[in-house]
């Protein structure tokens, strides 16, 4: 249950609250906002006389809920809003690992030349093996951070496990949180404590609903910023990396009012079936898109088949316009 | 291995051929056409003179392969050609069951309204409860072949098992064979010795390799008008219906020479998601849509949740034409 | 609902009452019952006077529910019953395909060697490619009618679809629904027809509900001899051919009054872990197993590297008795 | 590759040559070991005077592969050794979470009637939603630790992150690596670092290789003390919590050598399908079972429906002897 308190209930009143009804408690446009299970389906006796207004839930996903707030929220990613009625789908590109100075600048000087504002590169990189490139690390992180400060971008980056969160909160903008750590609640709780944009990926065998209580992490914790980005999940088939869920992204806006944010690279796996994919994903109306970019696929360090190189990259951007028109949006 | 034999062989040599080397034998373009297992890797010794061309394969995807034809077969739905360069998006509508006269009639009226052409309806419904509403079986048949003379439409309606083929056949201009009959060759077999349009549906626990390989049974049978329709897989997520697999479709465009139609509808499972996601299959790029329409949806015998009512339909068609035009294609 | 009529009402009466009520209508224990669809959840009007006794449900499991009957129904297969109290968990062999006279009969008298009485063999395979071996159909069908009238075996055998669907039933004793039939309804409804036994095996992108209704089918159609048939499912592992679902078995044990079968060879899809899931099967106390053996595998037309040598099956059967026993059963 | 150096090599040459080749280095049964990837196929140039054995693999499963090391792998829990020729079955029982001191006394005087020495208990939850219990911590690892003093129990649970994984190894003597944090490498390094015994649970949503994988970033950190443990995959099924892959257990028996250890509890779900499931996992011949029991399953803060009561965890310990037996095992 959510319940807004009385505009007379003062921050430490509402603290003192939470505690004695094990809620959480958040301030949100300066309202004091205590959350309880969903279990709870009538105002608690001792805090009726403090409750302005109160929602109850089916289940757990409740402030992320379409039916406390009608509106999909607005989130910053740098200078640009997604959400809301804005209108933008926002186009966050770059390589999957960050790999050198010289790969990242390239990467770098493309988004710049095509107008777009938002870098990805994963310094941190979550492999299922030991034995394969595991990322730069800080030393990426820091180059990101260069490229921030020399073409002015929004740096995106993942955190793999929470040894490092500090380290992606302090040098990101976005912080990601990739799909194989999206149960991570070392990582969760970090980012419920900042107020930088977080970034969720649905992990591959994780329900819609698992996927937006992840959310609830960070929004009952304290942090508003947060989007949701579909990126496959696994299923029998094989004959692509994963099955992007399309169905499941009209679930989520729907039922929840998060940006949604698609990774259409990482669900295909193959560059062949990216623009196709992009295209689809900006007609069926999202908030952002992620796509992988890379100088020379061939030699990346990790996710070689499914990098699309510059020029495949500048072909799909100047497709894309049209069909956002169409469903009132505008690339950005 | 496909073998095109020399323009010198008759038709009767070649199905001498056949059968002494356990081929297949159609004729297509007035060429004589050997399919064996792709196991068979170089020309066998007795069919090397009558040999013109030859293509091998790594698996069984063989007439229906891109590598055998680049360019995507041509296909017709009544008076529309679907495939090829034709750019064509054909939207096949009507009701998930054929329930009784009116109904059939408002959906055809629906149709005809909107200048669309293929009508769709269910008459033996493949049920998973013998106690669910069965279909109207042969009932169901003639109140569409009534349509097809009152309106000019194309007829596209489902087997359910091989007891009543031939009454589809006879009666329906595109066979339909449904998610649960895929694998079944008693319809596979028969629909090989029409040549009537067959609309194949992937089953929903099918890879994409098994489903192109259903329409090997009707190409290597001797009829070439096959297309391919995803519809959704099942998945572990059940808070849609299935899946629809669009990376899947990329695969299939990328890897096959025939025609894919999409069917949003079942996939969702939610008449919510049915707009967004069809918005997206027309930007993909596909060569047709199965949509589901309803007087009155609430009090349909079957799928009642998932069938778009008049008016949203109407809204639909509405928005897709500029994304058709964006990619190149036209809705029809 | 399920209806048992009072004693004084007719066969006659019994069958008009249901045409009235659009129910299914059989005679099971010289008792008239009629089965309504479970959204009936009082006794309609008109049947009050007539019921002797009524059974309400959460869904279309009716017949096959534990909750209508508590006891495992018993089920011939030739002269073994299973179910009931019988304890029995009988074995079923034989290679996956009738590929010749002398290999099936090598294959008999392996099982006679063993004390074995059930002979399983393929005669129309479902192969998903039209280039792989078909099976040798109604030649393979009347070898194993020759085999049971040299050796006494029962033969188990599969339908692919309902074109041979009345041979089968001619020539069967058991007969055999496969995964990729299992939706079937031409199927279905000639198995109700007959008192033969059929075996349905569930398909493998098949909800554990969907293939009890697919029970109900021949159960509400007149035929109560059905045997359930786990044989794994498909999932995102390839590791394995498929998955078999014992937590599936659990609950079709749980939930339905059906005797199980399950088939480890085609779960497992590699003949190195059939011995092992074998056992595993026995000890959670099962009615039946399907075992693939060959005399020859590396050589079989099809799923050659699922099946047993001969070797490798009479080393497993000596290990199974003892298990059998530790969970109250014996191995026939 | 992996290659066993020369007895000649100390351990200050071999890390150096480690360093130099981008190879791990360990040192194991006194032998100096280095591990490349595996697309190394042949020594290199610079190690091969160094080298004494070597062994190439076909992918990244390499000190777990059974074609490195023919015999499983002998492993510790507490007193226990479970692999290697030891024919042990262990059973690690107790509740899902750490509730009260009362509690978990209750759940260790069980294990101790019962002959047991292994206690399992967790204390940080890797909860989906953070509205529900989210477990005792440190309290309730100090609680196990208590019972380890009283009662001379091994000491089994969860590191649900990075974030107390030292605590964790503190206070546990088999570290549970829960299956939502199976791809956490913060948890996998720590935990290769100790030499406390590790125990993976495979994620619900990750292939046979990629959980191996997670093993072989312990055993390349240098800890050989590892266990895999299978509890369940998700799948399109819903009836059950998950599906039990037996399937690939014989998998894992077959490509490593690692023991193995199930948890039938987390697959089913259901408390009346555990003890089935548990006879079947003895019978199929595994390492150890992880089984949930609990004073009172009603009141039970987490995962209530499938934990055992006292009474039917004690019916189910005297049933699964004479089934070990069968097989070559005991319980232990």
């Amino acid at each position: 249950m959510i319940l807004h308190l009385k505009q007379s209930v003062t921050a430490e009143q509402a603290a003192k609250l939470a505690v004695e009804h094990k809620a959480f408690h958040v301030i949100s446009n300066n309202t004091q906002v205590l959350i309880t299970g969903s279990g709870v389906k009538e105002v608690p006796a001792g805090l009726d006389a403090f409750t302005d207004q109160s929602w109850v839930f089916p289940n757990d996903m409740q402030l992320s809920a379409r039916s406390y707030r009608s509106e999909t929220r607005e989130v910053r990613i740098g200078n640009v809003t997604v959400g809301g009625n804005t209108g933008n789908t926002i186009i966050i590109s770059g390589p999957c690992s960050v790999e050198s100075e010289e790969q990242i600048r390239e990467s770098a000087a493309l988004l710049k030349a095509n107008g777009l504002t938002s870098l990805r590169g994963g310094c941190y990189k979550p492999r299922t093996s030991p034995y394969s490139f595991q990322g730069m690390g800080l030393d990426g992180l820091k180059l990101l951070a260069k490229m921030r400060e020399e073409f002015g971008f929004t740096v995106v980056t993942e955190a793999r496990d929470a040894t490092h969160i500090d380290e992606i909160i302090e040098h990101a903008d976005v912080i990601q949180v990739g799909a194989k750590a999206m149960y991570d609640q070392g990582i969760l709780r970090a980012c419920a404590k900042t107020q930088k944009t977080v970034l969720i990926k649905r992990g591959f065998g994780t329900t819609l609903q698992e996927f937006v209580q992840a959310a609830e992490f960070v929004l009952a914790g304290g942090n508003e910023n947060v989007l949701l980005c579909e990126r496959g999940i696994r299923t029998f088939e094989t004959g692509t990396r994963f099955t992007l869920d399309l169905c499941g992204v009209e679930w989520l806006k729907h039922h929840t009012n998060l940006p949604v944010v698609l990774d259409p690279s990482h669900a295909m796996g193959y560059a062949y079936g990216v623009a196709g994919l992009t295209r689809a994903c900006v007609a069926l109306g999202v908030d952002g898109l992620l796509i992988e970019v890379h100088p020379n696929p061939k030699v990346a360090k990790s996710d070689a088949s499914q990098q699309l190189n510059h020029a495949e990259f500048e072909q799909l951007l100047k497709t894309i316009q049209p069909i956002a028109s169409s469903v009132g949006y505008q690339i950005v």
